[in-house]
């Protein structure tokens, strides 16, 4: 099926979402976008809308920002001049069309469903997550640069958790001379990041191994940098948090500590909106393609 | 439980299995060795026995090669002077005591079952195959750089498969300069290559991705350089098949249109034999360790 | 000799000089500090002073910052609140008294000299030049991560000249997975650039060369970056200027072709000044033994 | 100038410089090939000419091997069936054909110039030699992974000089992970070391380096590696010379401690012939175009 039979309206989101739609134009597909009205930025071939309805009509595909909302209610829409409901959208679609949006909640899930449209969180693509990762390792690179006060080369980093996000981390910073130690819970984690040349620690150990750490850098989403271990944490050093909310930090007990914890989060779209925007408009067409609606 | 309480045997291998040996006893186990009264190698506080009986009595754990047995009959031994038959191992042994050996068949574990004797494929321990991994890798570059003229810099490397072998030797390849494109079939291992740096594509178009490289790497147990993606190879392009046996190249039709293959079987133990019997001993402690034997 | 008969005064300065001054009171020397009254950091076992007579009496070793004066009559030091003069330096030292500086001008070799005081420019030493190539580097790759809307991974950057931070700069965009390309004018330096794996292009063809980067970095203290070279210039790449003032970009130009252009200067003490104050630091010590004086 | 118009003799050698003389002649420039009656192997467009005479008659230029004679005599020649003295050659040209050979004896120079016959060594071209480094660099990775009984990832090397060959030995090593600490002698070779993220060491204290080391690469040509030096080497260390004869170690004096040297010399035509003669059919090219020849 040619890609230019195929209306996709793009509502809301940032700059990422405004490179999504541009992208999704660039491959031929007829593109709206809607949301945009407070950026001037080059949208390409497509359409911008400023009326929601006109927006969506007509569209196979509807794709929300990640996240598809910042509060539970409200479309994520920092370009908007005007409030919309997320719930809202889902008046105006009918049963047929395709929903994307980002990390979606188990309410919205059920209100799509309620509506008989099929939603789908494009956040759950593993390929996406992926590439999301390398635009993530890049950020804490960024921050990391821009806190210290020696360079990377110089520091000695304990990277905490070895998913994606924790080995193309670890990959960055050793790529630049720092001393990078990775500290995972799984014997089999720990031995690919003994594979890959760095040195390792097991999370038990975790107290002792952040001594002697300027930087830590946590990737897990569980509370590991509690009271304990923040005893043992340099004064002077530095903790980037990747961990989606709550994160992985005791922030108020570092905070007593004068601890510097930066807690880090959507780095793809705020270090490359372009890349990250990319990525998205490439998922969309993935699932497409996986539901055969390509 | 302290080591020395514990006494292992260690029986036949190569000079891989010396090492094993070695290292247990340098750990504090009480360590006997049999197998190799032909070779003169410093087997450390290892006690080398000549008779089978008297090495295994006392023994809590026994410790056989990889692979145990080369022909299914004999225990792989190039350094006994006399044949032993692998099943009489089993005969000398009683029930109580650990047997490990490596790439167990299905008909050693029922020989070994009828005897009530435990028996542990310590291959299947995911962290010696991933430190494994390393010294494949390495084996892999060294016989790109001895049979390619020229610099493995000038290469252009296509990887079959991304698994643990795979990702190691793209990034050892790529290390050096390299040109390295991976190829995958699932779109998550091409989406990690991509991650990693390096350029993909995926299996269906093998044929045309063969095209311009003058080295060809697999690391899949599926004949995917078949006569079709053969016919495909430049003439002076060399192949390595890591895979293992029957591998993964139609090595007669490649043989017909006089395209090198080498097959590169047990990389670890050819290529660096000290850190492959280290990474069995390793093995062997943690297995024990997580039976609650230490 | 014993460090701790040896007494050094650092005047003015940024955060980097009070980080030097901390070093060598660290390492044992008697050091006093002036010009930070208006900076609250821990100095160590620094003594403050905040007479500029009293602080270099007795002082063996005077250093001023880097650039010791930024117009040219006062002494740099954004700390102090009163000003002072930099010569004004020299009318309370006495010959015997060795005054270090960081990027002397000839005026200020001399006056010294007409002072009988000896002047030593650090800026001069290879090593320091060196090692302060390392911060330079990330530096650049900090503004790079700023700036782009696109990760360094999925950059094209051409990097102009291949002297110290040419090379380290570009060892450091490579590392990241950037596409790295050198423009030099020698052919050794081109067949450096080759032999560390990054494509290359004679100067003579940058026009062509700027094509497709949107990542340009010049480290060439010479006007290469013209007119010529800007209408070539993607419209919208990113240009980072790392040549000391007057930098090698027609920046009026460029700004009439709205070309960004980011001109990053001092970089070591900006993103990394404890690692260039110990820089400092060593290259002080570096070159007091080599006069003979430690 | 065409190339076509210009007749090159490419006389003795070994597949290096088959490859030279296939390489010049797919440039485009009439080539005919002497000295290689007793190998088989594709000699492109080149023309073999079984007469010295005939061969260089009409050829602007003739290129001898690298070395021109390994004896000081006779042409080095492996694949000829007859032997040709090395002076021979000079008495069959004439003034005006420009004669190139590689690594020159003074007595050479001086017997061509009483022929009043133009000699230039292409190994003293400085490109040359530096895309020479990285066959150099790979071939004692090679050296180093056929003789070690560990992996590369798990040693510890020592890279003596830092040099051309020592930078990219350097970086093969660390590349592939293996510990790598750069000795030399001047404070900016060990700056520029650290800078490319080295330990470093000074020649003055090797004795004390090579403690621990499973590795040692020699670059320098002096005999560093002395009774003394080599009184503190492991027993169990290799020790790969890089340097050309006599090469830096005391060889005798290892032997009888049963330190196992490997003298590697010639790496590029060992290694990596094709990229060795490319490299030097493209030396013969630039130093034409230096000349004004073409």
């Amino acid at each position: 099926m040619s890609y230019d039979n195929i209306k996709i309206c793009v509502a809301g989101g940032d700059l990422r979402m405004l490179i999504t739609a541009r992208e999704l134009s660039a491959k031929g597909f007829g593109v709206t976008l809607y949301g945009f009205d407070g950026c001037s930025c080059d949208s390409g071939a497509a359409v911008r809308e400023s009326d929601i309805e006109k927006a969506v009509s007509g569209a196979s595909v509807v794709v929300l920002p990640v996240p598809y909302s910042t509060d539970g209610c409200r479309l994520n829409c920092p370009f908007c001049k005007t409030e919309i409901r997320a719930d809202g959208i889902l008046n105006v679609l009918h049963p047929g069309q395709l929903l994307f949006a980002g990390v979606c909640t188990p309410s919205f899930y059920s209100r799509a469903e309620e509506k008989n449209i099929t939603l789908i969180d494009y956040m759950k693509d593993e390929e996406l997550t992926v590439k999301n990762a390398v635009p993530t390792a890049e950020g804490a690179l960024e921050v990391a640069m821009r806190e210290l006060s020696v360079t990377v080369r110089d520091s000695n980093a304990l990277i905490v958790g070895f998913g994606r996000i924790g080995k193309l981390t670890a990959a960055a910073f050793a790529a630049l001379g720092a001393g990078v130690t990775v500290c995972a819970r799984r014997g089999e984690a720990l031995a690919w990041a003994e594979a890959y040349g760095y040195e390792t620690v097991s999370t038990d150990s975790i107290c002792a191994a952040v001594k002697g750490k300027n930087l830590i850098i946590n990737t897990v989403p569980e509370l590991i940098i509690d009271r304990n271990v923040l005893c043992s944490v340099e004064g002077d050093a530095l903790i980037i948090d990747l961990a989606s909310m709550p994160g992985g930090v005791d922030d108020g007990f570092a905070a007593s500590k004068s601890i510097k914890v930066i807690h880090a989060l959507s780095l793809p779209g705020k270090t490359a909106p372009v890349t990250a925007g990319k990525n998205i408009a490439d998922a969309v067409i993935r699932i497409l393609e996986r539901r055969g609606v390509l």
